[in-house]
């Protein structure tokens, strides 16, 4: 059985995280590294009642082969809350629900890119993300991002010589960085894209997760006709029922929708009911007002202990919301061999290397605060200090 | 936004049944035409209370992020099962849980195709699999099914030219035919494969919907380093809960959990925790029989309807399980044509175009008797015998 695998499969980064993870298994490991939402505020008496009723009412249509597109009342959830809070207009059938916002990813990969064909990708970028282009065999243009977005200068000049059929962002409070786009970045970046056949990719998994400020514009306001919006339910109700969507025009959509078939008919629809059911029977944004609170004191005690226990020379964001920040360490120091030293002192974080594409080591780590209480982080962060302290 | 689509998307046939389902759910029409289990056997209260108590025995445990592999509880009664039924010695690690066994299709093609690879195919063979494929572009190799399994002759005839790296098959009730393989015809395709780097791709969703005769010999048993094994709940429990399993030896899991996690991370926990509850508090085989017991006798009242009906000059086959037969009209006589004066008596069925690779039309179509009671079976055949009869 020799030479059997395809080129693309070989071509995806494996997944350093999950190897981490395995690592931080030990719960006498402190653990920044770990991208999950906190459970202690998964809702399970209210999705349990969801479940139960929905039993109860609707009986053997909720176990059914269902549509492609998707359950159209939650559908129409989505298109109603874009409506409250962003004031789009975004009608049903332009929602597709997705097994997770990651399908979103793998669906898109598929409908548009041919191999070598340009994409360009925020630098450091979400994994999930390089993994699942990856397998379409693109040509990665990495864009830096930095406090405020997009790095514009480096934009243009990729956009001088190349013609990207996707630009993949992640907006809000972005995984790994925490970093945001301003309105003058995203209006900045639009007026760059304008007038090309330039899919923005905008996905949004951490927008209902901000603590501070105000809601951002959304490129499918600044670019409407570009735009493709990626949305989750995992970081605001639960992740472990796998429900996204995914926001595209009719001529798309039906591309899409031939992806999606053939990828899995259509997404859990026991699990779409139960998740419309609770969203319908509770108030959604009082659930998420608990968790931003939570994750706002969070993220403050996090960046209080890196101003007290991080040498000077460490730079970090100070995200207004999602569930990461990231630090970046004096030129030259590797987070390899941080993380290394680290777990000698029983704390774990990731380090910033897989969200680069083609780099071999860097300087930078991901850090969680959502998962960890007030007490641990300051602990975690203490010892991580004394860590960077030893290398330097 | 010219130009903007991939190569691939442009490739996958356009699901022409999803168009006829379109026609037939007018609530007049008798319909064999959809690919549904038949939904008064969904364990409507077992499912309820297998949610309910997993909900509460587990908490917010099962609304977590899990492992890509899936739940180590649902792989080993699958491992359990393979055991019982087949004395099968398949380890959990080689059991990756899928979102449908449709996904699995996804994920193999990803794993293995480039594109221009060799894949064999059964003619008519499944659709699913068709699109699913059709993404990596491969080149098809049609190799017709008949009465008692493959055509091996016209299987040593591609085996001649060409070395490819698939084969799928559906070797028992095959969607769309309902032909299964005997032992003997699958001995012939193993020494037909054995010694090649072709791998088997063995999809059995209708496998436990026996109605008569003695399971037969897996190509796990008979090539056991060529078989990668596709099973699903789909048909004896649900399918609204996209529960699927792949099995495959070490090296080659290690590329799918690649391709699982670019896909969608992991499959839905909650309903693999749903399922698990149901399966381990409930008595599945119990459940199995009752199902096997009405469609194998929708089954043979249909087979008798036809007999009945249908013009001497139409053959029709006689499965031993699953959901479909399969109409083969008289030479030349077209099933699109059948389709149009069927629906004119309200009365719909599938067409065999899409079920082959690149044929405009053909004189086939399948038949749901999985769905229909028995007095419907009989009058939808008499109708459709009629329209036979118009056309001839």
């Amino acid at each position: 059985m020799e030479n059997i695998f395809s080129d693309r499969i070989t071509d995806v980064p494996k997944s350093f995280i999950r190897e981490i993870l395995k690592v931080t298994i030990d719960d006498s490991i402190i653990s920044f590294a770990g991208g999950l939402p906190n459970r202690q505020f998964f809702p399970v008496r209210g999705l349990q009642k969801a479940a139960n009723d929905v039993f109860a009412d609707a009986g053997s249509e909720i176990l059914q082969y269902a549509n492609s597109e998707g359950y159209l009342g939650l559908r129409q959830f989505i298109a109603d809350r874009y409506r409250k809070q962003e004031g789009l207009d975004i009608p049903v059938d332009d929602i597709l629900i997705t097994t997770g916002s990651q399908q979103g990813l793998d669906l898109l990969a598929k409908t548009f890119l041919n191999e070598g064909d340009d994409l360009i990708i925020e630098e450091p970028g979400y994994l999930g993300a390089i993994q699942a282009f990856s397998l379409c065999r693109p040509h990665f243009h990495p864009v830096p991002v930095q406090e405020g977005g997009m790095d514009i200068a480096a934009l243009a000049q990729v956009l001088r010589k190349r013609h990207p059929k996707l630009f993949y962002t992640v907006t809000n409070f972005q995984n790994p960085s925490g970093i945001s786009y301003i309105d003058e970045n995203r209006k900045d970046v639009a007026r760059l894209i304008q007038g090309r056949s330039c899919l923005i990719i905008q996905d949004d998994p951490y927008g209902d997760l901000r603590f501070r400020g105000d809601r951002r514009i959304s490129f499918k306001r600044l670019l409407p006709e570009n735009a493709i919006l990626l949305g989750s339910f995992s970081k605001t109700v639960a992740p472990a029922l796998r429900l996204g969507w995914l926001v595209a025009p009719p001529p798309i959509m039906e591309k899409v929708i031939v992806a999606k078939q053939a990828a899995d008919l259509h997404t859990d629809y026991l699990s779409q009911r139960i998740l419309h059911r609770f969203l319908h029977d509770n108030d959604i944004d009082a659930h998420i007002a608990t968790i931003i609170h939570q994750y706002g004191r969070q993220k403050e005690v996090m960046v209080d202990a890196i101003k007290q226990f991080f040498p000077a020379g460490v730079q970090s964001t100070n995200p207004d919301g999602g569930m990461f920040l990231w630090a970046t360490l004096p030129e030259g120091l590797s987070s390899m061999r941080l993380f290394e030293a680290a777990i000698a002192k029983k704390v774990a974080f990731v380090p910033g290397t897989p969200f680069y594409i083609n780099r071999k080591d860097t300087n930078t780590l991901r850090l969680n605060f959502s998962c960890s209480d007030e007490p641990t982080i300051i602990e975690g962060i203490r010892r991580l200090g004394a860590s960077i302290r030893e290398l330097t």
